[in-house]
């Protein structure tokens, strides 16, 4: 039996407004030989990604909020090292929700860890990204909620991140005309790389006015879906142009994430009414129903080169809260990873 | 052949902010016997709505803008005077949307007019409220729209108007839980007699943390459904207090047709996403095809005596602005009629 040391974070204190390093709090842990029914995971790869700033609020939500003193949680990929349960050996690749440690000894339930495919072909960091959460996030945004069809103008915000580029490129595969919003030229050249037709730079646009007039200038029929990365006056420029019946996937709005008071929302909501629009939130693990189908597609689009996929990688879990933070300053071209040593 | 006079208002000019009787001017027209195909018609009923102060502002929308010094349109009810169509004969009932004038003389279609059925029993003027546009309004956006099912539980704002006394009944009718929002006592009286579990006085609650806290008190399990008249407060409460997927019916936002700059939206939008709520904008006429089926269920419930309706009646075509202008400081309880001598 093997013991493992583990360097984990922990939520030093919750954030107000931007995180900052302050607010993590490194430990080390001895990680156990597994009892019965367990198994013993070193883990490869850990996901930072936006959605973990709102669980840092003592707050009432989909997710709870992580404790203080504890250890965070995310995505995780690994490699099995000891297993007390029938279902794992060594060497098997793991999914989990063990994140920001780097090894862990669990039921598999209790990790949420789940057995990778190893014949996929797909770097193991992939599962952490276009074809994880990222991805199904964007299938099942794209083709559930906003209701996909053939010919119609989409537009994203955030198109340059995990979710985004995935959406960029779904949206062209389904034969729709993509438009994105990103921030900063290298930003921009990458959306367009993965397929949008156009590409607004929010950065340069500098203020509402400026983003609306990108927009209208990108798409001047209107547009029949928006797929809502950002918020703000994002959200408020795509109600603006939205065509009568236009489907908006509501997936985040990291523009306010660290706000420390609550901003007003678009001044035109009216505009719901009279252009008969739908805005639908949504949350992935209310979707994991789509799982299977969007494994068999992925795996399709990714062997056939149809589907791209970026990753900004920072190494170490030393530096997985600098990750994190950065997710925040736009600093990760496509999915933002940690590669754990 | 006949000749009627008609007096007719007339838009002067387009209000900024709360419309005065300053915005309206009389005309009196000669109307004419029909020519081949048309018809002449003697209007009793007119309707004032609040959708209608959208038309007097010169925009791009789902209804082209009224036009300054032509006569206003709306719903009204009449009867036929002179008949040079098929379909129509002296005496026929007639609903158009030939109102703001006593009487006219158009092609059915130019007036988008329908002959009505005379032997419903109802009064003449429910074809303008709960058995006509208000009425369906109701019946789309809570069945359709809202997806409504037995046990939700309900919140509508304007609750003692026409649309909204509407929506309380039939969510009652359909074993719902309602709960009302509405201005001043006599008009809570009113609202809970047609049926609401409960119903609060926003006016009395006086600000939005008052509103908030009336509303969860009113509702300490959430609410599934949000039919919104109101806009501003009252939406950004029932999202406060939406449970995780409810729908929220966007039908109106009275609370900011006058405003003269736009006014920002709610300021927890972010909850769309993390609740998975659906907000869905809806008009009436792209819901016709429910038409059928809703003067079925209507008469139904009306002949039952399930149904109830009440009507705010001012006496003749110059008290029109006044009545309409009314409908932006609560003055009606139901539906807001002008009833033509």
């Amino acid at each position: 039996m093997t013991t493992l040391i583990s360097r984990n974070w922990v939520l030093a204190n919750r954030p107000v407004g931007e995180p900052t390093l302050d607010a993590f709090d490194m430990t080390t842990d001895e990680v156990p030989a597994p009892k019965e029914g367990e198994i013993q995971v070193k883990n490869t790869w850990m996901s930072v990604d936006p959605y973990m700033r709102g669980r840092m609020i003592d707050r009432k939500s989909y997710i709870p909020p992580f404790k203080i003193g504890k250890t965070l949680q995310g995505g995780a990929v690994g490699h099995v090292t000891a297993s007390k349960h029938p279902d794992f050996k060594e060497g098997d690749l793991v999914l989990s929700m063990a994140g920001w440690r780097e090894a862990w000894t669990a039921a598999p339930k209790a990790a949420m860890a789940t057995k990778l495919p190893s014949n996929t072909g797909l770097p193991e960091s992939a599962f952490l990204g276009i074809a994880g959460m990222p991805g199904l996030t964007a299938y099942a945004g794209l083709l559930r909620v906003a209701e996909l069809k053939e010919g119609d103008i989409v537009f994203v915000s955030g198109a340059a991140g995990a979710v985004g580029s995935t959406v960029v490129q779904i949206a062209k595969i389904k034969g729709c005309t993509v438009i994105g919003s990103a921030g900063g030229p290298e930003k921009v050249d990458l959306v367009k790389s993965l397929g949008a037709d156009e590409c607004i730079d929010y950065r340069e646009a500098g203020n509402y006015e400026g983003l609306l007039n990108a927009l209208r200038n990108a798409a001047p029929d209107g547009i029949d879906v928006y797929f809502d990365n950002v918020g703000g006056d994002h959200l408020q420029a795509a109600i603006e142009v939205a065509r009568p019946f236009a489907r908006f996937a509501m997936c985040g709005m990291i523009s306010q994430y660290n706000d420390t008071t609550p901003t007003p929302g678009p001044n035109n909501l009216m505009q719901i009414i009279g252009k008969q629009l739908q805005l639908k939130g949504f949350i992935v693990s209310s979707n994991t129903d789509l799982q299977p189908q969007f494994m068999k597609d992925m795996a399709g689009w990714l062997a056939e080169g149809k589907m791209k996929f970026e990753e900004t990688v920072m190494e170490g879990i030393e530096n997985a809260p600098v990750a994190f933070i950065g997710l925040f300053h736009g600093q990760n071209k496509g999915k933002m990873l940690v590669k754990l040593a």
